[in-house]
């Protein structure tokens, strides 16, 4: 591979894995973690394949590269994902102490990280990631709109 | 066993866990659901074990208890948790459509269920769960507190 990847260039990668959660009928939302420009963990939202709440995109995410590094503690670590965390998500990014979040789409109705709150901003936790919004916002929210205008024709034809 | 279990009875389960973790050299921090008057699922602290900041007994126990019910939606069910939830774990409980919440001494730092926030209550997510704070709130508290002193004559030891 040729020169630095870029934010665009691991949020498609994170895009990929968004198709795949679509493609398996799941919210399409797919998040990977880079570490020294190189990708760690990738992963998808998985809360219906594995009938849990908790299996968000970030959470599968988080407890891969943990794996990898063989520490809870993800120091220069960066995670990128397609939709805004929600609370439970921006939680789980305090308490694993990565260093930058970059998101896609804004999540107006559930985003823990600038939409309801800024989580780690509005709260005098232990951690503050920096965090980077919007990048292909459009691509990725696209996605998230194609798939739910899909369950409503289903919704309608059933 | 004779009679209905109060919210003690089950505490004193979540306490057994903690203990467990304590046991483990984890943050001494137990969980169980209970659905129906029965357990179905008891968890405790284990984030070092699995190297991963995601393993608060919160969340481990609604993964054991999704599993259990075969579904994300934990309606009928109520989280029992020896501390107060953090952020994550607050999310998640409300991820998870849990029913009821009850938990024993309050996080004054990073607890999101009445300490720094109440997340469902301060914010309109699509679920609230009911909420009972301080059951066996000392026992909770003086297992945590023994724990951290332990920590620090250790410390000094060393």
């Amino acid at each position: 591979m040729k020169g630095k990847r870029t934010d665009e260039d691991f949020m498609r990668i994170a895009l990929q894995e968004a198709e795949k959660a679509y493609a398996a009928d799941e919210v399409p939302i797919g998040a990977v973690i880079v570490k020294d420009g190189v990708v760690i963990a990738r992963a998808h939202n998985e809360k219906e394949k594995r009938n849990s709440a908790v299996r968000h995109a970030e959470i599968v995410a988080i407890e891969k590269a943990t794996k990898k590094v063989g520490n809870w503690w993800l120091e220069g670590c960066s995670l990128y994902v397609t939709l805004e965390p929600c609370a439970m998500c921006a939680g789980a990014i305090v308490n694993s102490r990565l260093d930058r979040v970059v998101y896609g789409a804004p999540d107006l109705r559930y985003g823990f990280l600038g939409s309801l709150a800024d989580l780690p901003a509005d709260y005098p936790l232990n951690h503050r990631p920096q965090e980077t919004r919007g990048v292909l916002a459009e691509e990725c929210g696209a996605l998230l709109t194609s798939f739910f205008r899909g369950k409503r024709e289903q919704k309608k034809k059933n």
